[in-house]
């Protein structure tokens, strides 16, 4: 049966190990097994979330309210923004899905950094768009602009706090750069782990209302997977002009959210003290990576998420590392695909981190 | 800005309305409001499904296991087929939506029955393909093989039992066209209901692993959202040669189900007593649907799913009705946007149903 020309270069995008993979391949038990691969907040959620969706559970059967307007509600208040601004997604992926699909095709082009966030690709090569990447493994903006220039892009991804590297924009640069784009190329500026960049350096902080109030065409996105502990229930959202909401909106199928997942990104919302008293305890515990880092004379990326990447020296190999690891049950991410001789490491508990830190101390 | 051309056609999918929304509008108290509008299990999930999901509620921040393995051995063990013949969509709306973008572009045809379930032109348009339609109301399986001599399309779509209809297509008739149809040709056999049309009459059963035996170019589609009891839960499935399957798998996104989604769909496979009970019960409240059909001299489709089809006279009007039944807090579906005079009622609990009936009455 003959399929669709574009999917030819399409490969499966690998996540992270999940710890029942780990099980089975290694017979090792779950309780020995420590997963720091896929920045997952290691405190969980908060309790007052937990209960909430404890209370709705026999709610199950019934499709959630597809307006959403709840978590609209509670969204627009925490950014200051009309509802209007906003689309809801099954994590911000599928935001940027809905980007890719509306705005690209296989004549597109799509500028991103050279070392980024994979579903930008995975998702342009779904429409068959082709992309181009900068050569700076940190965002060098007068390189995304000389490109900017050079090859005239339909939509630019900036990922600050970049993931996988941690590292994140000077956001008056970014201001600065976003003023000398055409208002007919789309710039996403992806802040999946902005809570943790604004918590520990204002100069960092992208604020979606002043996006807003200065841009045509600019769109945010935020998520609930990382600091606010909800990986599991996928919802993430962009906010942008309704000019653009309006069309990405007509690509969101229906019932996207779960009607758990509604409720407990709502709750979430609600208990921001929980959120800001786990990014204290990451930064806190980040402080012993960097010592780690210093010790065995590694280099350390900056971070300003709730992961370390970690750069080996050209006589350590980060596959083979990462395996050694993982038959120990500690599971981390290569960054070998990202053609880095490093790993990333989400920041745990402080037990979990504990294990890291002698597991890798054996090995490197 | 400028988009992708095809966005013009698409109109945004309206879903039946929530509880949440009457409450809103006509300030009518949540227990005094009756949803029979989208065909969720009145009875509910299986407690051992509500459970399963209280124990893991910690896990919210975990991502899910992406690879699905323990949802993927259930539905095989159930359907006896390999895990290689399976996909699992978020509802198996995803499913569609991954057939479409694998299959169709703007240059494409898609064959659909008159009235059908409204998700296939609408992810036909996310591409830009043609939708060619029967003029049957009832799939007319001759009047299928007529069109797709002459349009050949790219992918036929069989809907049974067909929503929003109930009516269902013979098995064997449906082996029979089946074997005429060229390779190239996908046919989607879309059973979101079959639990419930095997249950009333085995001539209407699909079995999927014969499907697989027999043809190169069918996908089988089946979801946790109706009589499992998961409507809210998102989780679908599609059941295929791995060829196809394959293919498919290149759109699928990662961590496309929740956490929560994946135990909930495998402990509901852990109780079928329940979905069994679940079904009696619905097929014995539908005599009263019949009964009451024949009183008030309405036509009623015959129904083997677990909504009915009521059929106005030309005096009547439905959607008059329906905006009449929601001011008292009775939620139906108009299915005048098919262009039929026809009401879709949900068959809900016995206490539903007489508030049905006592309201209906009175305005028919």
């Amino acid at each position: 049966m003959k399929f669709n020309k574009k999917l030819e270069n399409i490969h499966t995008y690998e996540a992270g190990k999940p710890i029942e993979l780990v099980v089975r391949e290694f017979g090792i038990e779950p309780k020995d097994i420590v997963k720091l691969a896929s920045n997952e907040n290691p405190y969980g959620c908060s309790p007052k979330v937990q209960n909430a969706v404890a209370k709705i559970i026999p709610n199950m059967a019934l499709y959630p309210d597809d307006s959403m307007l709840k978590l609209k509600n509670a969204l627009t208040k925490k950014y200051d923004i009309s509802n209007e601004n906003l689309i809801i997604g099954s994590g911000s992926d599928q935001v940027i899905e809905f980007i890719l699909h509306a705005k690209a095709d296989e004549n597109s082009k799509i500028l991103i950094n050279s070392v980024t966030f994979a579903m930008y690709e995975i998702y342009a090569k779904h429409v068959g768009a082709e992309i181009i990447r900068t050569k700076s493994q940190k965002h060098d903006l007068d390189e995304f602009y000389e490109l900017y220039q050079k090859e005239n892009p339909d939509i630019i991804f900036l990922c600050t706090p970049n993931n996988p590297t941690g590292d994140a924009i000077d956001a008056q640069e970014m201001m600065q750069f976003l003023e000398k784009i055409d208002n007919n190329t789309l710039v996403v500026v992806d802040c999946a782990y902005m809570e943790y960049g604004s918590y520990k350096d204002s100069s960092k902080s992208v604020v979606p209302a002043e996006l807003l109030k200065k841009f045509e065409n600019v769109i945010y996105l935020g998520t609930f997977s990382k600091a606010y502990g909800l990986g599991g229930m996928r919802v993430g959202y962009g906010i942008s002009q309704n000019s653009i909401i309006r069309e990405l909106a007509k690509l969101r199928p229906p019932f996207n959210i779960t009607t758990l997942s509604l409720e407990a990104a709502c709750m979430a919302l609600e208990d921001e003290e929980f959120v800001n008293n786990c990014i204290a305890l990451n930064f806190d515990e980040m402080k012993r990576y960097v010592e780690f880092a210093n010790e065995k004379k590694i280099d350390i990326i900056e971070s300003y998420t709730n992961f370390v990447t970690l750069c080996l020296n050209s006589t350590q190999n980060s596959t083979k590392l990462c395996d050694a690891l993982l038959q120990k049950g500690m599971i981390v991410r290569d960054l070998s695909g990202y053609d880095m001789n490093a790993i990333r490491v989400t920041i745990g508990t402080k037990e979990q981190n504990d294990r890291f830190f002698e597991l890798a101390s054996a090995l490197l």
